[in-house]
């Protein structure tokens, strides 16, 4: 049996994994896909496995790969639906979960009219991006002025786009979660850092491990049923109230963080999950 | 009953649907997605026709849309296979149609690799775009790095995305199907013009009536069907010896050429499809 | 004699200007720098009037009609300081005037280290745009890392560029005054409306005229001086102790708010500054 | 004394150039212009040397040094002409030296019109760039419609301009010259190599010294005058005939393929010339 890992830029998360790969005696191909051109209607292996951080080259691989026939892991149909945060929204929102208020614009001229509408502070984002990136908490109509100017001077339409969010203003933490087919592996609080109210990593976030029981245990299996995940991870937000709202799906999940806090090693799970998937 | 129909830039297309959802007697709800928010979880209608030119406010339109339960038609999940050409023709390739020789780069890094290894000339295009534009017919070297360099440039990942394809030079035309439903609609010839060697009407092609009679009708039913269209247009090449290639579905399909050279009012059948989908 | 007309977008400025010029009887050229190739080496004119709104052109229309030794009005030295913030300010300092406190952030790296040194609120703006386009009034270091975050998203330095402002919080007003060769011609106040702290009229921001007296007089002739300019105007700002600070020259000044203002026929005036000009 | 060399990505250039300043005994500042931000008004030095590779950022730094009365070398407004190739051939045609016929395109309007009127293949660049990148010999119309779509989608006014000249068919071969002060210093041919038909050392170009004996010493120095050069390169075409066109003037000079060829310290030279112009 032979395993493809697709990956960019190698991080601890993809050693890992070919680590486990080697170790269970399968062939292993390692394919960068910024060297390589990707043939459509060739295939590398049985199974391959999407690890590329640059999420539309991810969504590139594996629907490439699948053009053959060969599995994908994660699918192009859930890397699609992870890469871009207003299709998540609305496939979670279609399935009965609790989604914050998400409103989108698509033009910068409802502007001042979304503004009026919306309850201060909210969040705007692009329905791309990683790490936090250009998601802004917008108190006053200066601000937001200026953020939709600049945004409307980008080249693509998914930059353009906004995503605009009720602030669900919690404890300055949030849960994530990951699901493996259909199990689920563990959570952790991530919480903000010293004067950045974003909980991202990537800007100074800690992370804490949480006991899997409660609520969030459910949402984030019927969550990554919802864009057909086999391995996925969830940003779940909590309000003051202890309401949980589902806000983000990752389809190339980074878990050092949570291996870290938890001591899980999510990377071994996951070569096992697909090695049980390709002997099938 | 209410149906919507979302627009950006009403063209004819659009007009002729709204004639004749008026003149259907249901209540007919126009919603610009330029100036309207759209809020997730929010319902307009029983059925919303997504019309908008931009494709990705299409999809945006139509999951948002779909987010509150309502159905979209076409639906996200067709918009997205069709609104990139990576995803299309590996679907396509997966059902076993017959789709031209496609590599995919996805940076700069392979260029001097795939220009050995393709045969000359090629074609060269980025996975999203329309009318033609940046599809490049590259038959030699110097000409290939500047496409790569000019490409490199760009801020969207899909932009410097390099779909390359075999040439499938026949007699400088192509098929352009319509199918509604699992109905074949009919079928025409575009004829490239004068020194443009691409057939798009935007380009100066002309239409011409073609007899729904032969492979391409299967192929068109079976290309819908791989991507689960309510409502497309597919784009089929004809080499010298008569093999056809599904290359494209289009999945807002633009019509007023293809009325004009068969007399079809594709706007009224497609009107006339939703309202018996909408009435189930 | 011939004078040039360089144009792409005509407003009533360069309708005033075109009448003007027919009425003196001089041959008139009409240049549309779209639709027109400029060829460096070719004369069209005895002179050239630069009236193109976009900056990149109006510059590139100027070197190019001087490059065959016809003089260009502005000239492209003019143009070249006028055009970008940071050379304006750069200059117009250099010759002693006083500027707002300036600092430039060539990347985002220094961004936390000028957030902790700058007095706040202060203003961030790219040193390229118009009509207050992207100038941000930063309060808080969350505004600030998004807009840093943004800006580092655009493709060309200009945007990528950071020209730091101290506020300089007037009485919601600033001075707006033209000098034509160097004869200053008049003044107004401009007043930000409503919400909008930016002064500009594309905001909403209204003209009153102001009597042509006072420190401002002799900082706009010094200010044209500087950058060689035959017709600008100049911003200037007035804080609450009364001082004045030199912030922009424009080279392709409007000034349909000025006359309305002030009643004075500033398209004829130097309509009658580039004839005595020409024909020395 | 103190001196400050101003930089982005140290290169040998760079290096050679404060291992001369330190053993001259001056002070020395060294300044990255990424991670300090820039005062305007405020000096570090008595003469600050500008060696950033952007040269927006070179530009941008020379500049604000001048705000204070500092002296920066190469001056702002030879990093202006310099740093644009429709400024650099104005000046320069302005002054009487042979340029190779060059026409302007603002925008993609004229693209048919410009095809028409020019002989082929001409050379089509954006006036900004170094390295060669983008610039394409255009031999036929379909290639010439995919370049102007492609550089119609680019963000910046600069990348959308087309800087568009006669092919100066010579012997594959260029003049490169080096001027410090008003002394010419040498010259190299720059051969093209392989299937490459630029010559740019990044492109795999040859460097080969030349006897600093003909019309290109002249035009050299003329070139540097009048653009106001302290330290600059020139690339100079020669066609069949042995005619010389005055092309590029580089006002950041790379010179390491220069010194491997010639055997000339340029960077030592360059030290010599800044000292003396300093102790004035």
């Amino acid at each position: 049996m032979r395993i493809e890992l697709l990956y960019d830029m190698p991080r601890l998360e993809e050693k890992i994994m070919i680590e486990a790969l080697r170790a269970s005696g399968v062939d292993v191909v390692l394919t960068n896909v910024d060297t390589r051109p990707l043939v459509i209607g060739e295939a590398e292996s049985d199974l391959s496995l999407v690890r590329v951080v640059s999420m539309q080259k991810a969504l590139y691989s594996a629907t490439i790969r699948e053009s053959s026939g060969t599995r994908a892991m994660n699918s192009s149909l859930t890397l699609m639906l992870c890469g871009d945060k207003i299709l998540t929204l609305s496939k979670i929102n279609s399935v009965g979960l609790r989604v914050p208020k998400t409103t989108v614009m698509l033009s910068p001229e409802p502007a001042e009219l979304v503004f009026r509408q919306f309850p201060k502070p909210f969040v705007d984002k692009p329905p791309v991006g990683s790490w936090g990136r250009m998601v802004t908490l917008v108190r006053d109509l200066a601000t937001w002025r200026s953020i939709v100017e600049h945004r409307s001077m980008m080249q693509s339409q998914q930059l353009r786009t906004h995503v605009i969010q009720e602030y669900v203003e919690g404890l300055g933490r949030d849960i994530r979660a990951i699901v493996i087919g259909s199990e689920f592996i563990g959570a952790v609080h991530r919480i903000s850092s010293g004067d950045e109210w974003r909980t991202n990593v990537a800007l100074g976030g800690k992370t804490a491990p949480l006991k899997a029981d409660g609520e969030f245990v459910e949402m984030s299996l019927k969550a990554a049923e919802a864009v057909k995940g086999d391995f996925i991870s969830v940003d779940i937000l909590e309000d003051r109230e202890g309401r949980l709202y589902l806000n983000e799906v990752n389809g190339v999940p980074e878990f050092k963080g949570f291996m870290e806090a938890t001591g899980i090693n999510v990377g071994e799970l996951f070569v096992k999950y697909a090695l049980r998937v390709a002997k099938r």
